[in-house]
């Protein structure tokens, strides 16, 4: 096992202290709840936006605390969901009075979990809303999962809805964007390579070197199948297809193209791979309005990638054109 | 070799036709002189800045050019120098009266072709200004280079002599920031993995499944020692010791920490070392004023990182913070 890390008992802990020196203006890590929380939360009035899960996917989600995205993150152990008592945390620290919207990729740790932490803080008067992004086309159940897991719409989600909330938004309309963006938004992931979960100490999966998989989860579960190298071209289209007539996306359609790298890919491959997805769009007549090309949703050192599209209208533009000041998000008109 | 290209040949070009196809609004490719140029090149009055050297350090140098930053970049093939030709194609395209300047890494084969399309830019009555960075303290001579490499303080010059051209000022103003930065800036980096070059299809080099590379040059080149793997702590000294004592970096000093990572390592281990950076500059009496932590100047796939100081004053503070957007590095005050 190849890791720039000290030991797998403190990996997560070492990277929150880093976020934390890194970005004092923006976040702030409360050790004791083991949660990150926006520099200045609660702020009154504004719907506070949670998220959470395993760790070993960064930047999400503590990369995205700050100011118009999220306003905590609830870090797990690598692959392991949060416990309850974080997401309760959590959920306190960024209640400013109008309520709290949780969104939960669906894992059933992470499902669970938060469905318990939102039941504790109702019970304190605090109003939570809850939204299960399930974008991830490759398979129905999954490993962790009933029902399809949540993926690379989690980023849109948590940008989308932040802008919302951060323009004073009420709850309900920030619960129902995010359940627009997942209802509009559809991936699917491939994996060159397995990655090792630290606390394991040997790859999730075994993978030949001709061989790579596709629909792979971002913790390594089994996707579609297993098959030879191919072209970036050809993987293209094996991700995009099923994506596009999921929905199905339309010729005529705009969308937010997100071509996303799983860790261990460097950006040379990914804006190849963006080049291909341009080229498939473009002969189906659908137009990328907007992209975000990156490693936004990772599975530790994997390489590999995924696609996401996300169908656009005004709404979505706009919230999506925002300004956001995040670690790993920053951008202003 | 596993790899999301589609051949060899063609992976430059595919990932051009990829960054002028996600941000035609910054930047326009030039295919038949193979440069990346700026949209709205050339800008009448401004210094021109290009940049340029082999492929697969992604986003380096095409990812930053746009407005605040680069204005044109010459990318070579796959760890091999840009042409004369390309150089010069470029400094024409971004030369709108006030001189451009030519920000060399000190690879032979970069500073000989520069020094060229200089020589045949000047024949054109187009004055020109060339700094050669030079910050890699791991070693003297190295197996492209006399003298020492160039590596990560070239991303920070470039961000901010882009900021100096872009508030008007002069060829030789912003000449001399260049070298300033170059004087202030220590860098060296490790690999915990080889790289492979697409057309070689095999790793540049054999590194033990115990073993990592301290001092590695962005080519692979072989750095101070090889040496069994350790934990981060540790890395992080061997890394940062030698730069201290270079420059040297004393107590008191501010400077910008920047760690890097070299395209296959994930975020979540650059925040670890940088959570180690941190420490050991506190323990010295050292401010980090500035940080910046991602993969910006990479080596394909390699895992591994690299980290640069950068001794900072108010000036070149105020340069680094001014406005820029990119493909790669985008921010408002």
């Amino acid at each position: 096992m190849k890791k720039l890390i000290n030991s797998p008992e403190s990996v997560v802990d070492d990277e929150l202290h880093g976020l934390e020196a890194a970005h004092p203006d923006l976040v702030r890590v409360d050790f004791e709840n083991h949660i990150v929380v926006r520099a200045d939360a609660p702020v009154v009035g504004k719907v506070g936006v949670i998220s959470g899960g395993g760790s070993g996917h960064e930047p999400m989600h503590g990369g995205f605390v700050g100011r118009g995205m999220l306003d905590a993150a609830c870090p797990g152990a690598v692959f392991t969901s949060p416990v309850p008592d974080q997401m309760l945390a959590a959920t306190r620290a960024v209640n400013g009075g109008a309520g709290v919207l949780h969104i939960v990729k669906n894992y059933t740790g992470d499902v669970l979990n938060f469905e318990m932490a939102a039941e504790l803080a109702q019970a304190e008067n605090i109003q939570v809303a809850s939204v299960t992004m399930d974008d991830d086309v490759a398979v129905k159940d999954s490993l962790y999962t009933a029902g399809r897991r949540g993926v690379g719409a989690t980023v849109l989600a948590e940008k989308i809805v932040g802008a919302a909330a951060a323009a004073g938004a009420p709850l309900e309309r920030v619960a129902n964007l995010c359940r627009k963006v997942n209802a509009n938004a559809r991936s699917m992931g491939m994996a060159l390579t397995s990655c090792t979960v630290p606390a394991a100490g040997k790859p999730t999966f075994e993978l030949g070197d001709d061989e790579m998989e596709i629909g792979i989860g971002i913790h390594g579960e089994p996707g579609r199948t297993r098959m030879k190298l191919a072209p970036a071209a050809q993987i293209a289209e094996l991700l995009l297809l099923p994506i596009l007539e999921d929905l199905p996306f339309r010729s005529g359609d705009t969308v937010l193209a997100f071509v996303n790298g799983m860790g261990g890919t460097p950006l040379i491959e990914l804006y190849v791979m963006y080049n291909e997805v341009s080229r498939i769009l473009k002969g189906k007549g659908v137009t990328i309005g907007r992209n975000l090309i990156g490693s936004y949703i990772t599975s530790l050192e994997m390489a590999g990638c995924s696609v996401t599209l996300l169908k656009l209208d005004d709404e979505l533009t706009q919230l999506w054109d925002a300004p956001v000041h995040t670690p790993a998000l920053r951008w202003r008109a």
